[in-house]
């Protein structure tokens, strides 16, 4: 038999910890695993793209526990809608192969990646932020300032969306929670005075929602919507400008903003800083960029946290997944006695 | 909500239907995707090996549905009381990315690849064959057999198998359904006027369970254990002795019979033997061989074809696996909320 955690029971989980400590104790999770990423299997998602989105397989392994997340990126579908982005994951143990732990990931994807954002910031951003500017405030917008918040104190954002009723529905989730939020009228207003500047937009397409004259010296860049073939954010200036780092460089020369660059451009992988092999920010002017695209490792992590957070609780069910006959060279067994199993 | 077909409604189904009636249903479902082979995305499965397994995702989509399993392949696993093979997967929409259907496929796997031996013998055995040898009588063995009944009329067995026991469990599954079967003391015996020869084993490893001065003319070849890098079941030199035929030479090159074979090792498609692009059997005499790996495009059958037939019906069952708000932009309101959802 093979947990599950379904939809209701997520919400169930995020209600009981509460969505901050649960970012807290996720990055725990991740430092983790990016600290000992060279144990980790790695390959560049799986990817099938068609005209309006991809849906994508991100399978990693460290040899104990094997992960894969399903997931889609359908720019299109808030329009009809839809999400642009669901998912759903799974833990196996390598040993016998066995899928051990199955959860929807839609919103545990939301959770990571606003995580592994805030992870990155803890180590990049000058640690006197206190301010945050938001380019686009979909559904990923909530989770990075409630990640930003749990993980560096940061609760003044700044917030600008070509879309206005997204900036009130940001405002509507988080002003309750007690965050000081500008709603901006362009993206300039954003970013006045912002210590850290996070875009997160949905557009499938070489856009630039910030240019390299819109950036300041000290800033932090949280480059979270570049993460695609065909979709960056960024004006490729911007990256020659500070240093950027990355989860895994195989995969984000391929999807991130560095799409735009040379494949010899020169990137930091993130978890060299952890570990110690790579300075952190090196100066209060220095910019810093995280080219984020989301890597499997991290998806490895989320699941982990989430299993062990809800394990031996009525939050995890029981789904018979895998046909497990009891002589295991007899499968026929289980369809040849006279009545169904079960 | 997803529709999901566990274990126990797997069997259900097996029983509504039964085997034979439910492979001659699933061999037109993969003769309709084979023929429009070229319509689908194509990818050699991703595959994460260890010393004593394998886990692989086989995605593949047509461009209106996305299909994809998940598989283990662990030969050591029944000594420890478990399948070698487990499996699950499940079809979405292309167009928005949804997952739709999700299935237990430890049983959908073993009639998908009894199915597609059979589909391929249709075509390449001897039209008067009646006698099937049986090298190997593991879990696969009852569903090749049923399978070469339904659509090949085949009945007579000669099986053999280095561990006598799996040979009275064959019997016990399949003499009470009508099959004559003789259980043979060596491969030679077994193979003894067998029109079509069944290769099945599990161990990892170069084998020769069958060399080439064994078979004789006119016999189809029917090479399913051969799956994996490191897997084979033939003395290379039989492969020089027909032509082989295979899904897809890409994967098939890795993991196939033909691995032991230089890179450019001429092979047929099986799909442009169905298009009418490439002969069947040419004549009486000459040896044919389906050197099966297993494709994604067969198990994207399977699930159509399983969803299919149990649609309407309660052996499906509704899944909460992807979290979908009512504001698909505000994916935050589901944990917003004072109390849970659902």
């Amino acid at each position: 038999m093979t947990q599950f955690v379904d939809v209701k029971n997520m919400t169930r989980w995020i209600h009981r910890d509460g969505v901050e400590p649960i970012m807290a104790g996720m990055v725990q999770y991740l430092e983790d695993d990016f600290l000992r990423w060279e144990k980790f299997d790695k390959v560049p998602r799986v990817a099938s793209h068609t005209p309006f989105g991809v849906i994508e397989l991100m399978p990693t392994s460290d040899h104990q526990e094997y992960a894969f997340k399903y997931v889609n990126g359908h720019p299109s579908n808030p329009a009809r809608g839809f999400q642009t982005v669901t998912a759903f994951g799974m833990l196996a143990d390598v040993d016998n192969g066995y899928p051990t732990f199955l959860a929807e990931m839609t919103l545990l994807t939301a959770l990571r990646t606003a995580a592994t954002s805030a992870m990155v910031a803890k180590r990049l951003a000058r640690p006197d932020s206190t301010v945050m500017a938001m380019i686009g405030a979909g559904s990923q917008a909530e989770f990075q300032a409630l990640a930003f918040r749990a993980v560096l104190g940061i609760d003044q954002l700044r917030v600008y969306d070509v879309a206005p009723e997204a900036v009130v529905k940001l405002r509507r989730n988080l002003e309750p929670l007690g965050f000081g939020i500008l709603a901006a009228d362009s993206t300039d207003e954003a970013i006045e005075g912002a210590d850290v500047i996070t875009t997160c937009t949905a557009d499938k397409a070489r856009n630039t929602i910030l240019r390299s004259d819109q950036v300041g010296p000290g800033v932090h860049l949280n480059a979270v919507g570049g993460d695609c073939p065909g979709k960056t954010e960024l004006e490729a200036a911007i990256l020659d400008r500070g240093r950027v780092f990355v989860e895994y460089p195989e995969q984000t020369r391929i999807e991130g903003e560095i799409q735009q660059m040379a494949p010899d451009f020169p990137v930091v992988e993130f978890w060299k800083v952890l570990a110690g092999q790579e300075h952190a920010r090196c100066s209060e002017g220095e910019i810093t960029i995280f080219d984020s695209v989301g890597f499997a490792i991290a998806d490895f992590s989320a699941l982990r946290y989430l299993r062990d957070a809800t394990a031996g609780t009525d939050m995890q069910a029981r789904i018979d997944l895998v046909a497990d006959p009891e002589d295991p060279k007899d499968l026929f067994s289980l369809i040849n006695s006279l009545k169904p199993v079960g």
